[in-house]
């Protein structure tokens, strides 16, 4: 019996490395550097190695690991392809493959963000469920989507990029995509800063938000002080990723919302803001839907990747 | 081996029943009445004579059927269970176990809308995918939603519940599941009657649809005959279908895009109207998903529970 899996988790500056038994514990962490320079050609070879070294340290072979996933920031198809990852350096990359004859150890892999709602899944905010929508607040707002315990990767490998849904044609200028009015562009931490600077030019309101550097953390404590100015900015950010994720409900029918990312360390108070709108649009047999914090932070990418090679 | 299986639409008025090979041809095609009296009691062991007598009358045996699906009107969960059908009659009922009992076959069963998107995926305008999104216009708006060639049921068999996406919280009205903004209310057939009448009393320009009753065909008839007003009204349709199609597609990802439903009677310009508006907000990697129209008509869920129960 393969008693072991390993999740791989690369970002463009560190790789993030976890060993697993199969019920999910995680018995070793680490991280490499990720060495993006000549195409990203070290990265692969730099893992395998790792892993190798860590197998070796803790007396295990490759045949008592029944498999290691990997998540990539940027799409990754059914085949393990990814076409091009600007982040990495890569063009065209058979990442499984070459993981595969690096290793000598199964691979599978995903994109990133979908590999962390499937990492929510397994041992996070929507542990013991099986149909999830994951939203990760960062930078940039990512996310993923589990239907019937599994990834929906998607036909172009794009499954999950809820940033990208369309939400109002009046937001002020571009998203990163090209498009103009994707969430992205309002429900990222850069985004509910741009929200915050909108009030605060629209009046000589006094806020706490006048007396230091608007950040998104500073928005939500803000709010937790009673701010009158920023607990508007909360209800305009509440509102369209409340009315947004009502829409993906509507499709999919989830049992669970995972809210993620950084600007997710606001607590509860956030899930409330959202759940408001959510009620106000979302379709009658949906009411029901739970919404949670994601809780494995930056290890859900791990977790994620490991239950990968489970099925 | 079992070559046949057999696909049963059940409808507000009649029950539409299809023998099938395995390979998706439809050797037979019959219906009865839907009795709805007394609780929808009768209506499933009708099915089941009927079945039974049609074996009969083609010389088979129930050993030589792999199956029997049933549509429903009315969310199913994965067990079969319908937890309520007021077109029906019908309160909690165990629907597949119940024909399973009846017939003698392994029933399966599910959403009727869900189950046409998979009768298109299998021998409609989708064949050959395996990620289809289906939109059905028709009173009403309805669809499925296929991942990886299974229906997404939900976790309340509210999977594919597209017609109630918030989409504009100006639409005038209340949508029948007593929101409002809900896609239906401007996307049906009743929805573009509607935004033609508001065109119509907007102004006093000449127009073919000033001189018969407006309905949605009459709408894409003016439309193909030149009518400014009509193709203004055939603008704000597409505009938001495209729209909200484009939110689906980025969380998704499909091959193809199905448009069915009496609506799409209209033919290849009603895609057109949908897909410029599509194009201008969808996510990037989504932009060459298909756009096609359903073939099967109202042999959608014969063909789609039929091929439920071939998995």
């Amino acid at each position: 019996m393969k008693e072991y899996c390993i999740g791989v988790d690369v970002g463009g500056t560190t790789v993030k490395m976890g060993l697993f038994n199969r019920k999910g514990d995680l018995l070793d962490k680490w991280e490499i550097l990720t060495r993006t320079e000549n195409g990203g050609e070290a990265i692969l070879p730099d893992i395998a190695a790792s892993v190798k070294e860590k197998l070796v340290e803790r007396g295990l072979t490759a045949q008592e690991v029944c498999g290691i996933g990997i998540g990539v920031p940027g799409p990754m198809n059914a085949q393990g392809v990814v076409p091009h990852t600007a982040n990495l350096g890569w063009g065209y990359k058979e990442v499984t493959r070459e993981l595969t004859e690096l290793t000598g150890i199964p691979a599978k892999g995903g994109n990133d963000a979908n590999v962390a709602a499937l990492g929510e899944m397994w041992k996070g905010g929507a542990e013991g469920h099986r149909n999830v929508i994951l939203l990760t607040l960062g930078t940039g707002v990512g996310g993923g989507i589990i239907i019937d315990g599994k990834v929906v990767v998607g036909a172009h490998g794009a499954g999950g990029e809820v940033g990208h849904a369309h939400v109002d044609e009046n937001i002020s200028g571009h998203c990163g995509c090209g498009n103009k009015g994707c969430l992205e562009q309002v429900a990222s931490a850069t985004g509910l800063v741009k929200l915050a600077r909108e009030e605060l030019e629209a009046s000589r309101e006094e806020s706490l938000l006048r007396r230091e550097p608007v950040t998104a953390k500073a928005v939500f404590d803000a709010v937790k002080a009673g701010d009158a100015l920023a607990m508007r900015v909360a209800e305009r950010f509440g509102k369209y990723l409340g009315k947004t994720i009502a829409v993906f409900t509507a499709v999919l029918d989830p049992e669970v919302v995972v809210i993620g990312g950084g600007v997710s360390k606001a607590g509860p108070v956030l899930l409330e803001y959202i759940r408001k709108y959510y009620l106000q649009h979302c379709y009658k047999s949906t009411r029901e839907v739970a919404f949670v914090l994601a809780t494995l932070g930056n290890d859900a990418g791990i977790y994620g990747s490991a239950r990968l090679v489970l099925d």
